[in-house]
């Protein structure tokens, strides 16, 4: 069986002047790959036509499928949907379907049936030779192209009217378009080693891999994944292989194994907790309620997660959290003792089992001598028992919230897997 | 003059699985285009030689920059720098500058000589017919190339590094080796209306712009930036020029204008607040952390930011912020009376002059016929003062979290410009 392969092409000039980071691309590349596409290039080009046309030339050559997002909103139709019915050999006619479509959104969902303007109409308009994709999210809708035996498909650049179109319309038309191979990634999350101390460690193993399993090393905030993607036809002699591999892999790395699913340390907190039955609340400075965040990004976390005091500023330190004030004055807000008090504080105060707190200076400024930028102190522990840890971290301001913020939750898990 | 045009080719099979969202192009786009190179096309392949390849060649047919990021850490040597010493017509060597770098990062930053590997000193190979760019911020160096007239720049992924490199080498070498056109960006941010209704509420202002002034709707979080970008030689008439039309811009929208600069709210907010030498403090529910998020990831933001209260148990709500049993038992945590008592609460326990409050349901659970998933609660107040109002989100859970945060900093700086 021959590999199906994809490329993704973004359009627009604010990802050209770096004013949007491109998450969509992510989002196919993922949906794609789990159906057995490789995506072979991402491309992003500008709001300019001779660009696009190339763009489209260019990946047809090596790709079977084409999947273009952007430049489909109510201010950009000048360019690129007259560009594809050039480029498809179409001309522009009105969609019943899609007209019927931005009347209900507009007159039934939106209830604003007076802001619906001739520019949200023109939506309705599509080149006479594309399949339409149904957009139920949204007014924009995807189309599908056929040329030289290869698809196209553009689909609006708004996150979620994009993600319900790749899931409700492209993925199944695809799978009954195309012959799949089979496609199968399997990740360890590891934490405490530096991804060159690991690859040593796993040298035999990654050397003994046959040619159709792959091992990627991907680090991140103090953690490194290690990916195994096998590749072939057979899916049950290929997970099979797979899996074996994969135990070898997670046997070798036990002392800094994390977790075997590919997922972030909020989820195997929140994991860990719902088993046990237990709860938990965070006390913030430095990271200022990063880690909240990141905990309540997970759906259902409430089951778990009771809040966070971002003490800010030390007199909340004091006042909600009730670190001592002299401590504040003799070890400072960024020390041990500080952060022990916060712990205490936060299990008192939220009602929780476990709490964890951070306490550092981020940067650019605040540092000393004694103390410089990077500096950071986390405790973890429940109502029997503290433990508080330093850390140093190198990175600018964004980075060593991030960093904090992922090691805390780490040190939390820790803590909970050894004193429960 | 002729434009100086990039391509910017990221490597890494992380990218085409969806595994990693590319941060990287947007920080070098955004440093290229401040300095008048337009990046013409981004670029991500695989970990594949012949596409690498395939890569270098097309991009080096249209552009005369091309920056290559990723494959350069220690344990993907094996690809990439071969490639390009291949591709350049060169052989490694061994680097004295670079590997005395490595060892001085090893013995004097890191202090863990220990953990020095062959495969860490195998980074100070670089290709002969290259120069090397120095990484004060980790091992892995830059390397310059020149081939038919165009300049290949390859950078290590690591975002920090990589944001090192381009600030310290890249962008000083690009301006004593080009002559660029000039590009200027104007910004004007602006909330309350869709991006159709601006367009048709523009119309005229847009048509009459010259060719070489353009005009791009980016709709983000609740609200629709509106960018001026002008190109051309005289950088004085072309400056005076665009500073023209932005005025008559920001007068057209001066209704819904947020601010005339290309910052967040979280630093619009910030700069009103240290105008007036007031603070400010969050409750916050259903963002769950990531409205103080937002605003402690602005330097210096301790100045007027005092903390928050993330209450995601109806019990904290209680207990810290002082909202009424009752009132939770009969209103609901989702309700007006709520929010107007946590920004009560947060205004006393946070000792702020302002404070917002949020609650709400995020999805993709929790919600009722009466209190649908999207339905949230925003206060905004001071000693004297709070309102509140209601809002309907439609998306999922991530953006009804984003959303809210970015519409309750909103609430939040209209209420202190006119409560003050």
């Amino acid at each position: 069986m021959r590999s199906v392969n994809a490329s993704i092409i973004t359009i627009g000039d604010e990802l050209l002047i770096g004013q949007t980071i491109d998450t969509n691309s992510a989002f196919i590349a993922q949906e794609l790959n789990k159906i057995g596409v490789w995506v072979k290039r991402r491309v992003a080009v500008g709001d300019v036509p001779d660009d696009i046309w190339q763009a489209l030339d260019e990946e047809s050559k090596d790709s079977d499928v084409i999947i273009i997002t952007g430049g489909l909103g109510p201010t950009a139709d000048d360019i690129t949907k007259p560009l594809l019915c050039k480029y498809f050999d179409g001309k522009l006619v009105v969609n019943e379907d899609v007209l019927n479509h931005v009347k209900y959104l507009f007159e039934q969902v939106y209830r604003r049936p007076g802001l619906m303007l001739e520019r949200n109409l023109k939506q309705a308009e599509v080149p006479d030779v594309c399949t339409v994709l149904h957009n139920a999210r949204g007014t924009a809708p995807g189309m599908l192209f056929h040329k030289k035996g290869k698809a196209f498909i553009s689909l609006p650049g708004v996150p979620h009217e994009m993600k319900g179109l790749i899931t409700d319309q492209v993925v199944p038309r695809l799978l009954k378009e195309f012959d799949m191979p089979v496609i199968l990634h399997r990740t360890a999350f590891t934490s405490g080693l530096g991804e060159s101390m690991i690859a040593e460690h796993i040298k035999e193993f990654e050397t003994a891999l046959p040619a159709y399993i792959k091992l990627a090393y991907l680090p991140g905030y103090g953690m490194v994944k290690l990916r195994l993607t096998a590749t072939g036809d057979n899916k049950e002699l290929l997970e099979k292989e797979l899996n074996d591999r994969f135990e070898q892999l997670k046997v070798l790395v036990q002392d800094v194994l994390v977790t075997d699913t590919d997922e972030g340390l909020e989820v195997v907190v929140g994991k860990i907790l719902k088993d046990k039955g237990k709860t938990m609340g965070t006390a913030e400075s430095c990271t200022g309620g990063y880690i909240a965040h990141l905990i309540t990004s997970v759906a259902g976390s409430s089951a778990y997660y009771n809040g966070s005091v971002v003490s800010y500023a030390n007199k909340v330190k004091e006042d909600i959290l009730d670190v001592e004030h002299n401590t504040l004055l003799s070890a400072g807000a960024v020390s041990e003792e500080t952060v022990i008090q916060m712990v205490k504080g936060a299990i008192e105060k939220l009602h929780v089992d476990y709490a964890v707190a951070t306490s550092g200076i981020m940067g650019p400024d605040g540092g000393s001598p004694e103390k410089p930028v990077g500096t950071v102190w986390i405790a973890a522990g429940n109502k029997v028992k503290i433990t508080a840890k330093q850390f140093h971290f190198r990175f600018d301001r964004e980075r060593n919230i991030r960093q904090t913020a992922h090691t805390a939750l780490d040190v939390l898990r820790k803590f909970i897997l050894t004193n429960s």
